[in-house]
């Protein structure tokens, strides 16, 4: 039976991969439904590319909520510069026909964890942690319900992205991360140390390009616009690619290794505020709350991409 | 036309006293709603003993409303050693009759900030801005509806009580104290600085027990409980009366006198956590942001509490 | 037999003052040495004060010394805004004659402490920590042979003057006044709650330049100098008098009167960098470090100040 | 013309290497002095075996000074559990016959400084940053003559040792540490970075005791005895060996490559609490004020160790 998951985004270029791959894979992911988030650009935005991106995969039956539009208690700081200015430049993709749904999407989280089964539904987040931290503030019952917290976010050895100590994701809302790191719940993180490993070479991208399809053209056509960012930043061949990390992980998640550790969020300091402080080398007796996720092996990873991607229309 | 509020509170011998004023104020206080939240005591104690104080007060008609069981990041902290077991020591009084409404507090301060009148609705908080901040956090376009937030917290001169430099209220949730004095509505706070004003003389108690009906008997044992606490704290004649200084502020504002300056919760340092930094004395350009009330005509605000409370049953 | 003391300072027309009332008391103090700090204004020109102040007084035979010319690890911050650009604005005094020691102000304090009896030796200290703290840093073993350190710096109460939360002394140098709070010798403080007790009131200031001397006249016109900013800022009838008060401690105890709780110095916070964090009310159980002095007899403060100015030329 | 150095140093078996080989490189290093201060053991015991170490290397014309004792304003926090009791566990030295100079440490550093040539004189830190911190806020005249201070501490990609954030050496005294980077000096560090990249694998420490004299074989015990505790942790082939990586540098500084950028010292927070915060990407607009070394020709490492070890007695 597949399993059950809810995606929690704010895309992006790499959440749009993210998306498809696991609307592509119905008989591993159930996906029930999709919530938007604000975080690389603004969250009416995200929602937008949201439905544009169920629409690509022809999985219009998909539910698509927006959850909230600020972090909790930061003020929204986003990425266009990485992005672009609707936050999925790149492909042309075409305005979306279907609707978002009219429940919060924070409600959908909670009313779903109730009315599933205990510990069948998966949360895979692929962006700031607001949606879920918000969720689990409101009706804390649904922590012990969740099944496994998948996030892409964080970095401990590749230290930062955003600011030279933090990532991302973490830094837009690090009180929301906080609540989720110690909400009692499994979870799982695919944090820059496994992202920066699955690069985006040119072969790579030629072949997202020759999978032939409308999904494969607009995944390379995104990620070429994406990549020119980290490109010049690392003066790297290709650049990390992230969110997609998560569904491969729920996928194959030989794919990736690591180890349980603690991980706690820099809140308290200006200088780190966001950092993803985790105990990879059990040099303290602090709650091994967080399935440190520190290498990918990147052929298998595309391999697995190209593979899914190509039963997309 | 009486005012519109909304109460938010942690009953609480305090709350309850303001309560039971705003309850017998029917001209000026049109009250929807009331809005528990984890406090004083735990979420399901504070939720009976608010229906408890509807009862006692014949006004069963207001709806009661759960909201946040925890603060936004913090473990929650109560005060079972002020307020007694049930939050409410003191009185006998008689479960309740009627019901929680199903509605979460939050989604019934949103939806009530979004269906009245923009500007129309008194927000009054008597205990931690939990459900506050959650409402803001979940719809930010309330802020610019909500007429006022009367709050009773903080402390300037009076510096704190639960710890050398925080008040209870926001300690319990600063980083809920720090959304709510960021959210640009008109902000008016009712400070220990304001409350160690109106103290529990033993000829106001006196006077509370004369009245000769059931709300004067109850709130005269409430508050000979839980002044104990103060009296031998402080060694003074009579224990600060809190909560109750939010309604009588929106009966008879001349009874407190202040300034408007800024005031930021202090969430980086583990010592001084919680603490009001109320810029008094106008030494830095920061906004002004909120009234911040210093002292208050203890006379007249026993004055109007024993006259409002005689109308009661 | 008089009392041995160091006094360190940055004077400031309340230093002088506060040298000026010791130097005039050779029956109980025995002035072993004045040390220079920045602070109020730059190290040189405190310490051209300090030869000013005791070339004012007399007594040219006590030796002057340069201590440190900058915090610890802040940049240094002054008060030309209080004090003048000279920190000694108010009356015209002649250059010195005489000149500062060779020895830097930190190697005479742990030289002092070293030759001298075990705790024969008190601290007074008018200014920021920096020279103290600096001593006990490169030689720890002074720390049990100090006497008493008795400084002015701080506030609970009354809170802050240079920011909200931060008195000015503590606020230059928060790390020395940390190191100095849990050094392990007896401390007493002097906060603003003390020195907001003694105002610059108009009589006051006439019967001090009704002394008659070059000293009266001297501290009359430096304090008409520098209340002007309090009186501005407070709507006060006259100014508070802060380091003046660390001497009259000496003198007469039972002039002050407080308690010994704990002090600690807030660090981690940008907000409330500086605060001396007294735990006035013992809500914690932390170690009671220090005698805080909340209250202070103005009238029994100026008789002496008055009664011992006389005795100057 | 030899480079002029001061070695401040807590040793430490890596610090012993360090040592030796400055001393065995007269033609181009001209130690100064050698200065202990508090570190992997407590100052007594890293002063004592400093004199062991200039023993061992049959140069006892170089002056030892006892430095600070304590760190800026931190508990000190030691590492026998790396080093052993007495810091230096390994070989068996015989009692040191020379004895330490009268002259505290830091005024040896302030006195050569302000003696020799303005930037003739580098700075070598091998342990925490107390001695030169605390000469920077005794003498700030000094600064402006310091040729370079070369540091052995801190971390970026390596992330920690004693915490998951933080370096041991700059741990100790994270003030320390502040000032320094802050100072204005040319700032080199040396990190884990670049220390993890010249392992002591089995047959560099065969190499080494095969010199066949007595250094050879004291250094080679010494790094048998504390590469175990981090073979242990990291489950490598040899441990990191830190501190000779500032005396190589300075003899053949194209070892090394890294590059300028900011580095700031996290002290503000309880979490990361002495995190060297390196911009290594430049994604910020902070002053470059560190070289920063990344990684290191372990090949050319050991065998300019080996080679220079060999003019040891």
């Amino acid at each position: 039976m597949p399993r059950k998951i809810i995606i929690d985004t704010d895309p992006g270029q790499d959440d749009a991969v993210a998306i498809l791959l696991a609307l592509a894979s119905p008989e591993d992911l159930n996906v029930l439904g999709i919530v938007a988030v604000a975080g690389n650009v603004g969250l009416a935005q995200n929602a937008e590319n949201a439905l544009k991106i169920v629409e690509l995969s022809g999985r219009t039956d998909i539910p698509v909520y927006a959850g909230c539009a600020r972090p909790m208690r930061r003020p929204l700081v986003t990425a266009e510069h990485v992005h672009g200015e609707t936050g999925l430049n790149g492909p042309d993709l075409p305005s979306p026909t279907i609707a978002l749904e009219d429940q919060h999407g924070v409600d959908f989280i909670i009313e779903t964890l109730r009315q599933e089964e205990p510990e069948s539904v998966t949360l895979c987040t692929l962006g700031p942690l607001t949606n879920i931290a918000m969720a689990l503030v409101k009706a804390p019952d649904i922590a012990s319900r969740i099944a496994e917290i998948v996030m892409m976010g964080g970095a401990y050895f590749e230290v930062g992205n955003i600011t030279p100590a933090a990532e991302f994701n973490i830094f837009v809302d690090p009180e929301a991360a906080d609540i989720v790191m110690r909400c009692g719940a499994p979870l799982t993180l695919l944090p820059l140390d496994a992202t920066h490993q699955v690069l985006t070479t040119r072969p790579r991208l030629d072949a997202l390009a020759a999978i032939g399809n409308a999904a494969g053209a607009a995944v390379a056509s995104m990620l070429e616009f994406s990549e020119r960012f980290d490109l010049e930043k690392y003066q790297s061949q290709g650049a990390p690619l992230h969110d997609p990390t998560v569904i491969a992980y729920l996928l194959q998640p030989e794919i990736f290794s690591g180890r349980l550790c603690n991980v706690e969020i820099e809140l308290a300091s200006e200088l780190t505020r966001g950092m993803t402080v985790a105990d990879y080398w059990h040099v303290t007796d602090r709650h091994k709350n967080v399935t440190f996720m520190r290498s990918a092996d990147a052929e298998a990873f595309y391999c697995l991409l190209i593979e899914k991607l190509k039963k997309l229309p």
